[in-house]
């Protein structure tokens, strides 16, 4: 391809074809972001037409490369490639854009489109998942087949992406490990919403991404010829690459080009003329493809389709006698094998703290699934999640050990991104006061239905000296109330080896595992509920003796006390009965009989215990009920002296189940 | 001071004490973290002694320098150094180091010991915190008096901290404002939890602070004279600086210095002993301090003592006709000035979105209270936090508009810094889903006590096209769950007034107003109860006609559905109580006389009606009562229309009540 062919009528017509369906689709919607789609058109008509491997008929294609429009705010950029490139995203879905129900939401969700990698939107998400898909795409060319899965990760950014600290840590992270599959360019157009960049921002972006470790490269945004052959260059660059395009926002509107004003607000019908007009074509007119361009971007979908095939072909000839291929063929179909979840128990007796459990039981899992990954955020000694018979994931090793660094930001985002890895089954840990940094890429996995496991270690005041800054408090009442995120506080180690069943089987979403520093005792199940009863997110621990007339409710750590105090109580001849509750989302899955048989609604005198905040309990103990929890932040000192001092004792629990039979 | 002092033996035995007075609260508490204090001793002995402007006798000096660990896990050195430099920390409190209820915790808790500027231990945090104080510190000196407040920053950070997001974004804005008032000492050990800082971090530090544009030095951690020339370079220079030291964890630990075993955990009774011999001290004695180091650390309290009453004379040869000055000193007692709260009210009958009368208040506030400054990360425009009357704050002005960048996270932290510096009243705006982002700084503002308010628009679905990734649904419940955070939904423009009013005048925690982006009437307050009554948390908006039969509780844009309702229920003879109730906590701070004048326990049909999560609405409608709110993710289209298709509507409300009351 020489220079001129990109000066053909074709190429700038298809660009600037993109440039004002965008711009249409805001107008029309009266919402929306014209200004970065119009200068990133050169872009993405180069990735959509001439780089990208994709298939637009089948865009779960494993083996297709990834894009991912970080800025996710120019979704009807996204939207008019994928029309054009021949997706099933059609011509009234552009016209459709950000009404209710329309696949062409306002920002790019996941699954809502076909050709969505994943949702983008808050910013410098998008920069971080792609980081864990090229993290997945190494793994799968490392550990499963190096032909089929040497696929590239592209991604377009703004300048609130790279402000971002996830962006940094990402960026950090995929310098270190060298991800040569990366690829993302820059639009450096040097504005702002409140302006110009030099606002807040006057950083050497190239320099920082050198001291990161990556390829960087200068391009002018309009120049199809130099971005064409600076993809190139990246393409062939074993360390990640940046592309920075000097661009320019709103390009071809008369006044607002260059300004913060085409940013988040339609141009106005006389701009969006005037821009028709500069681009030579009528102003009268909307939502125009010109045949030619139409048939020049329809092109993908030949070319996918033989694309898709080779590769089948190459999949069909690989595949006989390869076990690891035939295994990654039925975890990309959430297909887990057999016996997977037959893990060993542990014997009664023995005090282990759940983190350790949960350690032991990874690993058994490690063992039977061998796309099972993941790491922690720089304390896999403490959050037990290091796979002891495998290596580490470092720049010339692909083991299944992640060593995250402190970027737990940048760990839940690239857990998405492995998530969003056909057949891989990630999980993450930090302590559970950490989530607190890693909210955004969490609630995403949700919203998503990535199933994602993150192991939470440290989970109340029970941590001891390191004190409240290290202290969860509100973190459990926080993640139960993010939709379809699942979260489960086993109180022994048999519990815990559920929840983890329940984690991995869930691949509906994200699950968060909360574990204990200290040491639990592991119920003797002969005289208690069955561990499996965690399924059902709360059941009958132990069941009272005669008439029932109190109710002890706990989770993790605080139901050996509440077994304490049943003890106590029922020697007073009190019927008394324990629940265990390790997780509210899987118990309201229950219907209302099951429900009503753990919690009957008839006894009202209800006494909660869990270490964290007392927010929300309500739901379990009613207005009449007693809920033990932590209303302020926690303290340094042991972690029996903290238990003890704010009040998780049980005789605080029996004094309270005395005040509500009184 | 030339090379030869630094070998005296009083500088190298009062380092050598430092390390050895930590590693043995280490060793008493058996818990915590020896080996970062006693590779930076030479750095704290270095500020301590020759450089901090401080005055042990009183850390809460205006004039001081101020010092942050921001790897609080290090707190056995910042204690050490407290209790050698003569502030009231004893050495039984050395021995008592992570004992509950001793002031010497297991991180450095602000307010718990004298000389401990903020609280650190979340990774990161300190450094952001450290670019606030810094820019708080300009703030002073140009806008207030340029000689009384001409103080430096410093901190003392590890590889962690430089992993993390925010130290990234803060870093970034550090730069870009040329904050020559800010130097951080950064300990290049190699070495984190899990091993080899190689595991995750190769990228180039030093090159990355290049492109933040920070000045960079390298020096060896343990020569003295290397340190402290570049400490002195760093003072004058006019870029923040970054102080790199090749220091050693452990540093004298025979087996243990040098790796992860020196990281978290007491060196343990054998090794301590080898430790002592090696820096010539008798293994079988612990927490000794030799009466000449004694003598020369103590030095401090004199100098510092003559350094205050210099300021203090010059303070009060500035006082006189000086209005800036008498007014910063009145806010620095925590008092405003008579009549601050006078606001403007606004008309009934208009149209108004809660963050568009937010904004008018913010700028009255502004005319009253020179101190009160703040601004967005990158959305000021949305947000409407811009202060008309000033100009932004830049390399080159000290206007009352901060522009952070979309930078959340720092933003949180650099409030916290803003509101450590006497006198300031910080504010900082985003949309409230960007809470996500900033989390960490928002509890450890909770945590401290800070009085800092957060601008939280664009406040539930009613956004509208944007779509879920940016429509909060659990935050409003995610931020009412922290402890001594106080969160104010006002449903129109003269409750907004009152939230500001309660935010301002909440001197002992932060705030987070929570508005609309949509318009909202602005209710006439002689039909309905007055607007004060926000102070109370939750008041009766609209009494029942006749007796009361159903009491409906709204917040924000939800209270004029819910007044709606009330009409048409009242038509049909139901008497309805509307209840505004904008703020759980102040509510709660309410005695039980006012709360259940407010919502009758007898009355128990209750229609909660919130398009936020219903989690936790339990507390006030009861197992009974219904709640109208989100349980899942939003959906992008025009904001009215989600309202409808989410349930939010007259009828609805209507619907529920009808139920209720069948």
């Amino acid at each position: 391809m020489t220079a001129q062919s990109f000066e053909q009528t074709e190429a700038r017509a298809a660009v600037d074809t993109i440039r004002l369906l965008a711009a249409d689709m805001v107008e029309k919607a009266n919402s929306g972001h014209p200004g970065t789609p119009m200068e990133a058109a050169p872009i993405a008509y180069l990735l959509y037409r001439h780089h990208l491997r994709h298939n637009p008929k089948n865009p779960d294609w494993a083996g297709r490369d990834r894009f991912i429009l970080s800025c996710g705010h120019a979704s009807a950029l996204l939207y008019s490639m994928l029309h054009l490139s021949g997706y099933d995203v059609s011509l009234d879905d552009l016209k459709n854009f950000r009404q209710l129900g329309s696949p062409t939401a306002g920002h790019p969700e996941f699954g809502h489109a076909p050709g969505i990698e994943t949702t983008t939107g808050p910013l410098g998400q998008g920069i971080a998942v792609g980081v864990g898909m090229a993290m997945g795409a190494r793994f799968l060319k490392k550990r499963v087949n190096d032909k089929l899965f040497d696929y590239n990760i592209y991604g377009l950014c703004s300048d609130g992406d790279l402000m971002e600290g996830v962006a940094a840590e990402a960026a950090s992270l995929a310098g270190h490990l060298r991800l040569g599959n990366l690829t993302y360019l820059y639009l450096d157009n040097k504005i702002t919403i409140e302006g110009d960049t030099q606002l807040a921002f006057s950083e050497e972006v190239a320099t920082r991404f050198l001291s990161y470790g990556w390829q960087v490269q200068h391009v002018e945004g309009e120049n199809l010829q130099d971005i064409d052959q600076a993809i190139k260059r990246a393409k062939h660059s074993p360390r990640p690459s940046l592309i920075i395009a000097r661009s320019h926002i709103g390009y071809g509107a008369p006044t607002k080009q260059d300004t913060a004003g085409a940013h988040g607000a339609p141009l106005g019908s006389d701009e969006l003329a005037q821009t028709k007009q500069f681009f030579g074509r009528n102003p009268g007119e909307s939502f125009v493809i010109p045949p030619s361009v139409k048939a020049h971007m329809g092109e993908a979908i030949e070319k996918g389709a033989a694309l898709e095939s080779e590769w089948n072909d190459l999949l069909q000839s690989e595949l006989p006698g390869n076990e690891k291929l035939s295994a990654w063929q039925q975890y990309a179909d959430d297909m887990l094998p057999e016996g997977w979840d037959d893990l060993p128990a542990f014997p009664a007796g023995e005090k282990l703290a759940t983190r350790q459990a949960s350690g032991k039981t990874l690993n058994a899992l490690a063992e039977r699934l061998p796309l099972f990954l993941g790491g922690s955020a720089d304390l896999g000694p403490s959050n037990n999640t290091v796979i002891n018979n495998d290596e580490s994931f470092t720049p010339c090793t692909v083991g299944r050990n992640i060593h995250f660094g402190v970027r737990e930001h940048a760990m839940g985002a690239v857990l998405n991104g492995l998530a969003h890895t056909p057949g891989l089954l990630p999980f993450g840990g930090t302590f559970l006061i950490f989530a607190d940094y890693m909210r955004p890429p969490m609630r995403l996995a949700a919203m998503m239905g990535l199933g994602v496991t993150y192991v939470m270690t440290h989970d109340s005041i029970g941590l001891g000296e390191d004190g409240p800054t290290h202290q969860p408090i509100e973190q459990l009442t926080n993640l139960r109330a993010v939709p379809n995120l699942t979260v489960i506080r086993p109180c022994d180690a048999n519990e815990t080896v559920e929840a983890w069943k329940a984690a991995v089987a869930n691949r509906q979403g994200p699950t968060a595992l909360i574990l204990s520093r200290q040491g639990l005792p592991t119920l003797d199940r002969n005289s208690y509920g069955a561990a499996e009863g965690l399924q059902a997110g709360g059941y009958v621990l132990a069941q009272e003796q005669g008439e029932l007339k109190i109710i002890l409710i706990a989770s993790g750590s605080e139901v050996p006390l509440a077994l304490e105090a049943k003890t106590a109580l029922e020697k007073e001849g009190t019927g008394c009965r324990v629940v265990s509750l390790p997780s509210w989302e899987l118990f309201e899955q229950q219907n209302q009989d099951y429900r009503d048989k753990v919690l009957p609604p008839e006894c009202n005198r209800r006494v909660a215990i869990e270490a964290g905040s007392t927010f929300g309990w309500e739901r379990y103990i009613g207005r009449c009920g007693v809920m033990i929890g932590m209303n302020g932040f926690g303290a340094s000192g042991p972690g029996n002296a903290l238990m003890e001092h704010f009040g998780f004792t049980s005789d605080n629990v029996i004094a309270a189940a005395k005040r509500l039979l009184a």
